[in-house]
């Protein structure tokens, strides 16, 4: 593909509107959406009349006069559009390592006599963690059998409560057929929890398409919700009156302000909530959502996984470097929106980059990762990327001294 | 006590400064900042730019450049210089109901062969669930007993794994003795864990002083962080070695970008965080904290007090209604920045108040609450705040349809 041909994509990119909603920086192609959006220009100006208007002259009376103690069932009723679920299934909590817990703690509930929760090696690893912690905790009654990716449909058994998996792996891209996994969890009385942080606001998601039972994503990601942005549960409509949350907090309660001494539950998604919500948080994340619902969720899938495959077709065509390999699936239906090549190098390769103003990320040990979200990127952009990193491939750029000093967060 | 005296007091205020830092409705007076502080002026500019800059133009690069990674500890060591603490004791982390959680499961690590974790009726009720959340998930390791304030010293005893009590009573702002209910605690071989919601910022705290064991806190009340702005956590050096939180997420791993399959706890304070750090929550919560730090803590604890005797001493010169009773201790010594009084049509007052621009809140049953921020108030403030006050109280003005209607939160 010539870089004109690219510029003639962007120019029938039916998408192309979106790319006015950012204000990006000059210079910069940001290949890092993926990790942390970045803020669409309504964001700014939600958060600054939040911040004035609903906390600074609303002040206590905003938990009403400002819908803020409705938002994280308005705004979980906003992302169950984009997950193929129910309003009622969906609302914004904490983290996702906290929901993880929380709903992994809940399967155990609704499962009596089943102890293991399923998982595979290599999966992002708060996931693992929050399983690890949970399993310590319960040692009588929960164990995690981390299974490699390939052997994981087989190791569901009967004695499976859940098997946890990410829908789009964080490193490779490795996309899994949600219907197929879930209805092998089923076919052995397991439950299935996904985490959608990959997935969701970037491919299409269709939770209950699939008979998933509980989910938990991220809101920082494709959804542009701002660093650290509160994260979100779905839990299917016929779990949610037996399901127990063990985080049980006053946002759960049947009726918050009564201020009972005990706690009876919420039997709806609200028995999902703890604490008292991030406002800003949630204010962030709704103007992020609410931009991703203009667009079209197929033409968002169709258009990264172009992004997508004319990278790794730019960078396969210009690249003569022996020591590098694409880590993602070259079929685009088995991946998400982001793009692995693995190199001995790739610490560095990604810093260089990042000098030349193409901001991707490095996964540990060897992995340069690049995102293509497709509301704010174009054709000729991604062209471009290509171009600089098998440049930086072939004139060894990344061999600086400064591209091999780790920061605290690569 | 005239007005002209209260202004006299205005004048000679030594904290009078602070009021400029903050941009409060005209017409208002703010007696809820013990439920919602109000946004210091820095706050707005700081958001802006974190919203703007750090995150709009430094994007993902700001979780280095911007020092994003390092916000829970470097605020949470702030949050330290106002309870008594050390700063590698404190770090800001999820809401205070996960916390509260955390902790008490911590503390039940420490504490092999103790079940009982011993706390208060009428304890803020979400503390209560949190405690009745983990009792339920470890009904063999864990039970909650909930006796009587009175009855709380003589209930420690040999089986007690941790006492868990709010310093400062959300609704009777009853002051509890920390070093006396500590030594108590500890005299029988429990763990002490204090929930500093109601007194951090407001009365002089000292952690290390009481020997405390484990303390969470709420950092959008007299901190002035924002509406539900993350929580934070105090764990004693002494225990940060072998304390085990049971969520365990990458942000509490010793090192969270080497990407381990295993959970390897970072064996300081670290070891408490769980996942992604809500950015936006933090820089709120940083603004008002660093304007905390510039008032002497004692003069706040003296303003504080003094402004709500003088509302007290004001109410009941002039209220003549033998339905209103004060439910606050009368001695400001056993007693935080807030004031109840309980009355029949505790709600309507409170609603009937707020319409003529005095904000204050109801807590169930028949509570009428007023908070003395003393960072934003002036006697003369209060002044008039008790006569509005004892005025709908003699006029009845509460009696009117729209004051008894019930809002979602009270």
């Amino acid at each position: 593909m010539t870089r004109d041909d690219a510029l003639a994509l962007d120019a029938a990119d039916p998408l192309a509107r979106f790319r006015a909603a950012f204000d990006l920086p000059k210079g910069i192609i940001y290949l890092d959406g993926n990790s942390l959006g970045p803020p669409p220009r309504a964001t700014v100006a939600r958060l600054a009349g939040v911040v004035s208007e609903e906390w600074g002259q609303g002040l206590i009376r905003s938990w009403n006069t400002a819908g803020w103690i409705d938002a994280p069932t308005r705004v979980g009723g906003k992302i169950a559009r984009l997950i193929g679920a129910k309003a009622s299934e969906v609302v914004v909590a904490d983290s996702t390592t906290v929901n993880l817990f929380k709903l992994t703690a809940g399967a155990l509930s609704l499962q009596p006599g089943r102890r293991t929760i399923l998982s595979e090696t290599g999966n992002f690893p708060t996931d693992l963690y929050a399983l690890q912690g949970l399993a310590a905790l319960l040692p009588d009654r929960a164990r995690l059998k981390s299974v490699a990716p390939e052997a994981l449909i087989d190791a569901i058994d009967d004695d499976t409560a859940v098997v946890v998996l990410t829908q789009v792996h964080y490193k490779s891209a490795l996309r899994r057929d949600m219907a197929a996994v879930t209805a092998a969890a089923h076919a052995k009385g397991a439950l299935m929890l996904w985490d959608l942080s990959h997935s969701a606001g970037a491919i299409a998601v269709d939770l209950n398409g699939a008979d998933a039972d509980l989910a938990v994503g991220c809101g920082y990601k494709y959804l542009n919700g701002g660093p650290g942005a509160p994260a979100y549960v779905f839990v299917a409509e016929r779990h949610q009156g037996e399901i127990r949350s063990p985080l049980t907090g006053w946002m759960g309660h049947a009726e918050p302000f009564a201020f009972e001494d005990g706690y009876r539950p919420a039997h709806d998604i609200r028995g999902q909530l703890t604490g008292t919500p991030s406002v800003l948080g949630l204010a962030a994340l709704e103007a992020g959502i609410d931009l991703q619902l203009e667009a079209d969720p197929a033409a968002i899938e169709a258009k990264g996984l172009a992004l997508a495959d004319l990278f790794i077709a730019e960078v396969e065509a210009r690249a003569d470097d022996p020591d590098l390999a694409l880590a993602s699936p070259r079929d685009p239906a088995q991946r998400g929106l982001h793009v692995a090549f693995a190199h001995p190098q790739g610490y560095a390769l990604v810093q260089a980059l990042i000098a030349r103003g193409i901001i991707g990320d490095f996964r540990s040990p060897d992995i340069a990762r690049y995102g293509f979200s497709p509301l704010y990127l174009g054709y000729a952009q991604v062209w471009d990327a290509a171009a600089a990193f098998a440049e930086v491939l072939a004139t060894r750029a990344w061999d600086r001294p400064e591209f091999h000093a780790r920061a605290a967060v690569t």
